[in-house]
């Protein structure tokens, strides 16, 4: 059988090990190398993997990457780093997935305005494609530079994109309010997820200033055929992993639950990792795994979509897998059941 | 001092425990019964009472309540069965402040509608008053019944109320989004508060269907002089105590988060319990206390506001010994600091 | 590839679900039947598995089981429950795991006085084997019936075996401290797994009453070569899983943590599920693995191991997949990585 | 009224937000100072005392809180650097009730060997007191410098003392198996403490190592009149708060349950912050209460203590205020019920 070279880039964080659980599952992937500031083992980083994976980090090399013979780098770098990665990887024929939010939002400018730098990689954002399989897989199969998408944007997208297509709701007004787990803030050490102060806690954070929402109206853009507006309201859960986002959107036309439902269940036909459910989604049913559940409501003239998923492999690690699996051919399912 | 003698209705459950432990502080409240079906030391049902409480919960008997001097009765009973318990009460001079829903909608046809039962003590219902003390402390003063408010009500409440009455905002098209912690739904014994089940979940239940929404709409039109229109989604949060809540209002005019920051500090000032802050509220900030914390963002011609309070204090035993201390004219915060 | 067709007996509960997430990943086995006592489709009990598994729950029935052309039947009844269906599988020659504690203690008497019945069915009692594959492989191998061991004997049978093997340790005086998450209570409700209960609650049950503690002193003993002696005390964690145990022995001899772990690392060589470590365990590392990580320290004269384990994988149904392996000769971590 | 001016050190903590809340349901304590290294409000670190509280944080000048009148000063400082503060206010004529370490063990070559510093101010030492109500009491009242006790140390000498004292068990082979919630470590930010880390984990630390061991064992030495030798080993809980303590002791005759009951509770007649229950304990009943919960079992030939405390207020402030009461005659439930 085929076995595909695989690296992970930054080696030492949560979307990391999550990736590198999923990986380890994997008939067609081998990790020949993973990259970290610190030269040390990968098991020392995550003590889950002792054992399991016998590979040393060492700092980003793209000559090195080349010579162990990597095809694919799966990059788990923070944004402004990850695109000093891709460029040199691209150049040397390495693909890549980039789980970073560098090469998400087409428009340079956009980038500017929320990420507060210039992006100066322009050439390879031109051809990123937007690693969402339900909606992209045919230019998946090709993308030399996937940019995975973020852990919010995939609940509203794949809630709203059915509805927006079919025209049944309208494109402005759009609100979604998000809860996420803790993890989703990464593992750098921050007072806000120092344990007992978000431990029984409850919180909203960067209310109208998420760098998720421009990434959710471009997206979305794409399935209305036009602008699409939406305020997006982040908040912080005690919990490790789950994003829940409550979406409400305004009806173009009376509308019944049963009709709204269909259309999403014929969206998602064939597509195994998008569940349309009658009943209200959980995040814990979706723990661990890479399937988004979905279902939707009318309620006092609003439609209110529900979704719920698991904000390090569907919203990260398992996404990037199922991108992998679609740019090699394998089955999309792969080590990801 | 003056001491007034109290009984707790439905010793056994959560808010019940909570309103002991504030009452065991108060120096002008001595509580002399606990009932609940079974004859049992309070201290069996909370072992967190042990040697702080020496009585035996008797079953409710409205006679032997006035035989040991009760002036005032705490009713920590279910819906339905309050009922049962207020006209007896009342008709022996006993002051009753009751947290359950039934005596909070005035309009019998609606209480009928939300809560399946016709209501059949139409009489205590006329002149029962909500016991929001930010709205209505001047019959909150005289009252012999007061229907203490839900928990989630009092955000959305105490969070529009001060924007409607100075027609800031819409009445219609209002969203709330609440997030509570598992103890608002109680210590009955139900698979969706079972640990494994709710920990490490996050979810949304009765989407649409919650009897708090018409409660949110009374009192909100009262403040607004009309109708008022509410879309409400309570969801559960793993944590034990916390309601935060995220609201959504459509301006009537453009308007600058500062202008109304500063109505809502206007609203609130000399108000001891509703502190309106310039930072984004956290329920934990408020855990255990009677504070409710508010802020107001302006996002994308949406009015944001953002409201937390702890569930069983200030959402449902601390409002009820504030009602208590202002229907006897004890400084308002007496055991609640 | 060979298949082997099993049905999952009791399946409505953790270490159910748990096991048929192990068992769809697996590529050599097939669940065919899955039994409870109401009739409804799996995905109702656990909507996690929602367009996972497309069976129905159907009663206990033999006959129906053998007709399906099971193979295997796992176990996930409660003790005295389970000990009416394996007789009758067993009759028809069908080979079972039994997770549930009936077939675990080899003296009907011990069996009596701790589980408060009469064991009445001494004689497949007589040929079970318990499934700890780290000490029963070969006995596993050819099984029909396997007791599948308790969820805290695994932490102290492999923390101790070694060393009271090789004389190390007094068999006598031995204190086992287990703490455990909460998924270990079950999924029947009861107060103590309530949320409000036991979140943010650390307590002991059972002390000196639990029935694991002779299971471990049977199984202590074939290592020990005679009477073990073990005083145990579980705990419930705020967690929904994991065992941690910290044991404390008397060293025979003055001895030194390095040849005590040199003992252990050499009695669990090519052994892949059970992790002797240099660094102390956590239980967050082996969530939701069937490893067992364990170390060892000297403390003011006395041994003291330290054992970590997810409780419904390893400690449940990923022992007892891997049971299933040996039974089969596939290789032991079939599925199980 | 006689009302006492306090100042509090190191106001950006735990301990401190907790002694605060305390202090301000204090009717005979003001907070008239509170000193961190940064200057800003004290409502800044502790969003929870928002309007509580219109204090500046301002840099420790022993001579400034002179000025300010401050007669009590309470050290929420690190140990090391609590040292340097106590000395200038003792001077000063402030008496000091110390939550740090730094006074506790009274032999200074023990400090040194567990502290890894030489102690350099013996003139000090020499007259603290060990600041444990129910063993200390009478030292209390004068005493100018009280070394508040340890969290962990007060569980395991509240539940040995007695039993020491009456030569019913031995005083070696004791072993404490502490489990604390996540609070005890402090708000210093580590990777250990970092939510996604302890979260839904079980460890053990230090095991063996830490700095409350000598503390256990010199104020248990005074209640056996001979040395004791405990092995102390302690774990982190995913909570906020809470410490239990499982203790095992070698009985040195064959004692009764009820024997030991007896004792117990003969010893802690009139003191109203240790319960002695014949129910196990959990640290929520304990929970923001100053009570610590006893009982105990025999087991095995063994003696089982069992005792639940809140760390913050028992285990640090609420002892604290405890201490003052008593300094200062005030009742010495005053604030704490």
């Amino acid at each position: 059988m085929n076995t595909v070279h695989v690296a992970v880039l930054g080696g030492s964080g949560y979307t990391a090990v999550e990736l590198m659980k999923i990986l380890l599952r994997h008939p067609q992937a081998r990790i020949v190398a993973v990259t970290s500031r610190e030269r040390q083992p990968v098991s020392d980083y995550h003590p889950s993997l002792y054992g399991r994976i016998d590979l040393q980090c060492e700092p980003f090399d793209p000559d090195l990457l080349q010579k162990q013979g990597v095809q694919v780098a799966f990059g788990c770098l923070p944004h402004g780093t990850s695109i000093e990665a891709v460029g040199p990887l691209i150049a040397r024929g390495i693909r890549v997935v980039d789980l970073s939010a560098d090469y998400r939002l087409r428009d340079p400018a956009l980038y500017a305005e929320w990420y507060g730098e210039t992006h100066h990689d322009k050439h390879n954002l031109s051809h990123a494609v937007y690693g969402l399989p339900e909606l992209y897989a045919d230019h998946i199969r090709t993308a030399r530079l996937i940019a995975n998408p973020g852990c919010y944007p995939q609940t509203a997208i794949l809630g709203l994109a059915p509805l927006l297509q079919k025209g049944l709701i309208e494109p402005t007004g759009i609100i979604v309010d998000s809860k996420s787990g803790v993890s989703g803030a990464g593992r750098s050490l921050k007072l806000t997820t120092h344990y007992p102060e978000c431990n029984e806690n409850f919180s909203a954070y960067s209310v109208g200033k998420h760098r998720h929402a421009p990434e959710m109206e471009q997206i979305l853009a794409d399935a209305a055929g036009g602008p699409v507006q939406v305020l997006f309201t982040p908040h912080l859960v005690p919990m490790d992993r789950g994003i829940f986002s409550t979406i409400y959107a305004t009806p173009t036309r009376p509308v019944a639950e049963t009709e709204l439902l269909a259309v999403l269940r014929q969206f998602y036909a064939g597509k195994p990792f998008v569940r349309v459910r009658d009943g209200l989604p959980a995040t814990k049913d979706t723990a661990h795994t890479n399937f988004l559940d979905l279902t939707v409501r009318v309620v006092r003239g609003k439609v209110v979509v529900l979704a719920a998923e698991d904000n390090l492999v569907r919203g990260a690690s398992g996404v990037a897998v199922q991108n992998f699996n679609i740019m090699h051919g394998f089955p999309e399912t792969t080590a990801l059941l």
